[in-house]
């Protein structure tokens, strides 16, 4: 794996500059990028040298009432024909459009910041690879622990470690579940109904439930950890569909919680991964994150253990961890620098890790 | 505050160029640092593109049978005149001669990378400053919590957010007492005696269990969280000394638990911060912290509360602290750029936290 700035002499910018992005998808994540740009212009500003302006918001809907709706356009080719723009925002989801948009800004030179786990997960070396081509920043620290800092602890913090294991739980809807049921000894059944009423669980509830969503991400961390693509599609995931109160209640009897833990390690070029309902020890430091939290644990063969901690999910963390990104982006643009941290595009052989 | 990196035309470094470091002192972190660079030489160098000698190592003492002997010198002028040594580490600690050297380095246009909390709560300003004026960069990850990346997230991750609070269990000798004071009812004096002897605490233990070494480090973290400088000494501070084990049972009995905490916050321009034992509920995101680990909670208006945890003391996971700033001073340097980030020299006005 390469992580390292390059220098691109072309793209110096002065200061003084307009400095304008755009948001593709105005949804729960990208009404937050609005809200966190918005009301911390000041201290973005401050950092910056000069204020970031939202120069469009690509969104179908109208939202008659909020100022988003003066900058709304249902084209990207309005973003991306505006050289003004120095980043775009991805917060659509999915992989189609989304994928053809980011790199159609990619193309365009525009630097990317993304939310979205399942296009990092599905095509993270690819655009890593057009962003370096053009000069250009992907970065996507939302994708995973939405507002943990882990794609920057992965990328800076650790650069000088090797990754010895990570572990995670990677996956907010399915922690409360177990939370609960643990808690109150109610059935996975009862719990999911209620997640759903309360809006911690979608209505179709199987990209969380069935684990897909802690396998994407996962992917992401093993990818960044071991520097070359892991195949999502291959890391053996088991969701938390299965687990009775008496399963709960037998761990709980030893002394054990039960988590839906995303985990990977790579042993002489083979990368062991999983997710899948583990038995942990109360000790853990993965069995005090509780309810929605994410949690993340690194280890470095240096620095033993570190453990990152927060809001796995919601508008404005989520959001936080985008802007984090929009903020490097626009002063790498400014120092005429960027970011190639390079997955290489072969893929690892991933065996199932125990 | 601004916490920008600044371009530099003059430095910009050419790939294949040798890349020479110094160490200041060859104690428990110090040689840390050269085990951390020895061992991770493959990943450093790939991430930097070359190999990273450790040219200069200062100490006083020998040590006959190591290899570092090779390279050993008495003289802070041998590493000052090699104007090929581009980064120095400052692990001697303590304010003199870790200042006047540092202060030299910097002047000398090197960029330097230390764990000295003391060094960096009594002139970080003036040495950010000094940095700057030479285009050099100052770091310091490791003078804050060990291994744990808590100074890069309030510089980067958190460059976004408006930090409400930062509450931490700083120091590992005190945490180690209190949690073992609790789970095995002995006195603070026994459990003290106990650490000195499997050396978790000094023979004089005032620095850690006044909560004075507690309290220069969460200076440092409000400093770089409001930008400017919190002076220590102005920082109400309270250890353990005092603690019985009629108050951690009683606490127990409440469902709380007694820790150490470090904390701050600022409130209309005012920076409130205190060091002392509290109450924590057992649900607290620190309560998780044990032994000699250390924990960091910082809340950003945003994203709301993320807690990192990790080896807070200990050789190698404070080197990797340490290498991990090596590394991104010398991306720099072979970009050009240094990283600005300042904290006015004018003090804050501290009160006592609640």
């Amino acid at each position: 794996m390469r992580s390292r700035l390059s220098r691109e002499n072309k793209q110096d910018k002065e200061r003084g500059t307009i400095v304008k992005t755009a948001i593709l998808g105005f949804g729960v994540v990208g009404s937050g990028v609005w809200k966190v740009i918005t009301e911390n212009q000041e201290i973005l500003s401050k950092k910056l040298g000069d204020p970031i302006e939202i120069a469009h918001v690509l969104d179908l809907r109208d939202f008659e009432g909020h100022p988003v709706q003066s900058v709304l356009t249902k084209e990207i080719q309005d973003i991306l024909s505006d050289d003004q723009v120095e980043v775009v925002v991805e917060c659509m989801g999915g992989l189609h459009p989304a994928y053809d948009f980011v790199r159609a800004s990619l193309e365009a030179g525009k630097s990317v910041a993304t939310s979205n786990k399942e296009l990092v997960a599905a095509k993270g070396a690819e655009l890593h690879r057009i962003a370096a081509e053009h000069h250009a920043d992907f970065y996507y620290e939302a994708s995973v622990g939405g507002g943990i800092p882990v794609i920057r602890a992965l990328r800076e913090s650790m650069a000088q470690e090797q990754i010895l294991e990570i572990q995670g739980i990677l996956n907010g809807t399915t922690n409360y579940i177990l939370t609960r049921m643990e808690n109150e000894g109610l059935t996975y059944e009862e719990v999911l109904k209620d997640a759903q009423e309360l809006g911690y669980a979608e209505r179709n509830p199987a990209a969380d439930v069935e684990g897909y969503d802690a396998c994407r991400k996962i992917a992401i961390l093993a990818s960044m950890a071991y520097g070359a693509t892991v195949r999502y599609e291959e890391i053996p995931t088991e969701g938390i569909t299965k687990i009775t109160i008496e399963d709960i209640q037998k761990a709980k009897a030893e002394g054990k919680k039960i988590r839906l833990i995303a985990r990977a390690k790579m042993i002489d070029g083979v990368v062991y991964a999983k997710v899948s309902p583990m038995h942990i020890d109360e000790e853990h430091p993965l069995a005090s994150v509780k309810g929605v939290y994410n949690g993340v644990l690194l280890r470095g063969n240096m620095v033993d253990d570190i453990m990152l901690q927060g809001k796995g999910a919601g508008s404005e963390a989520t959001a936080s961890a985008v802007v984090s990104d929009v903020l490097t982006a626009l002063k790498n643009r400014r120092l005429g620098i960027y970011e190639t941290m390079i997955w290489e595009d072969t893929p690892f052989t991933v065996k199932e890790s125990l």
